[in-house]
């Protein structure tokens, strides 16, 4: 197995690399067995590397765990600067902005179903992932007013908008599983179609996405 | 403290009643405090009874967690059964049913997060718990397929509508505080209108929900 996956391309980048190498790696073995079923020792056998290297970037399964709803959080905050950027109004803001969120979530970070298990969160730490994402939730909710103002949206409470999106988006963590039928981005794709389509103030007559056209399923 | 939290009203319903005075309790134990920091000592001091006593009806905290799940999936079979007998199209049997899951779950249950932490079953329990939740969810593809056919919902993969659905359902455990500005019935309805105006093939033109009009946030 090639050491730390193949990650690091790069001198100058190769520490951050790592890093995120390491927390992609948890993500994944930590969402397949369970917090308390995974051990860093997994983490580096799976990256090819002595524990003791792996310590040199992560002190203990704790810090893992931070770094990993950390990371999520960064990818949320880079997907709605995308959004904000190259949406026209409030409506494809959100758009564009949750659909990178999510294909980047299930396709670059592995499967992180830790997002769901904030509990084993503890003290400062939690304090500090609970206020990134509140920031988030912030601003999609106000992405949502947005969007009502410029009469993209339908009126609706924007907290409840959020909370639905959000749902709809994290629980693909629960059910998608990568080398699938589906892709991250045509699962993007279509369910960021299909969850916004509820909020559009004139939903289209018909779902674009490619899953709802092929699907031989049902 | 009243002795079972005032659930016995009946001297021949007592068993059952005790043992569903006993769920309620540990689900929202175990959903503030997470499986791991919640003891069934916790649950006999709220219910105002002996560790003895509990374990009459319990034997450990792997059943109670086994008969949480069980539970939701009764309530979420018992819901969609009262979808179907009372709508008239699929769209209509997925909104009566999906709604009187969310606010029977929420209103009932308490707040079972414990629906989202699977990872802690075990064994053939475990197996079961699965077994009755894709039961469910082929349930609901069925009704999504069914109101594809009937011209209600816009044509989409079921599979990935189940899911979208699921997933701003269950998330309502994460952020719901009963107690707070929103009672059970009002989020079930608000959510459930806004979640599954995107299924609709004629989407309303605006919500009628109540707190998508009362809301002064944003």
């Amino acid at each position: 197995m090639a050491r730390w996956g193949n990650a690091v391309q790069d001198r100058e980048e190769q520490q951050e690399l790592k890093r995120k190498a390491i927390i992609r790696e948890a993500a994944q073995i930590f969402s397949r067995r369970g917090w308390h079923g995974a051990t860093l020792d997994d983490v580096a056998v799976r990256l090819g590397v002595t524990k003791a290297a792996l310590y040199r970037y992560v002190r203990n399964k704790n810090d893992l765990l931070f770094a990993c709803h950390e990371e999520a959080m960064e990818i949320a905050d880079r997907a709605l600067s995308e959004g904000e950027r190259n949406g026209g109004t409030g409506l494809e803001k959100i758009r564009i902005g949750m659909r990178a969120y999510l294909s980047e979530m299930i396709g670059e970070l592995g499967v992180p179903a830790l997002i769901l298990e904030e509990n084993s969160l503890q003290g400062d730490e939690a304090e500090q992932i609970y206020g990134l994402r509140d920031a988030f939730e912030t601003r999609l909710r106000n992405l949502i007013s947005m969007g009502i103002d410029d009469d993209s949206i339908v009126p609706m409470d924007p907290k409840l908008g959020a909370f639905m999106l959000l749902g709809a988006v994290h629980w693909v963590t629960k059910w998608y599983r990568p080398g699938g039928d589906w892709t991250a981005d045509e699962v993007s794709d279509a369910l960021i179609e299909l969850a916004t389509r509820g909020l559009a103030a004139e939903p289209a007559p018909g779902l674009a996405a490619a899953i709802h056209h092929y699907s031989t399923d049902g």
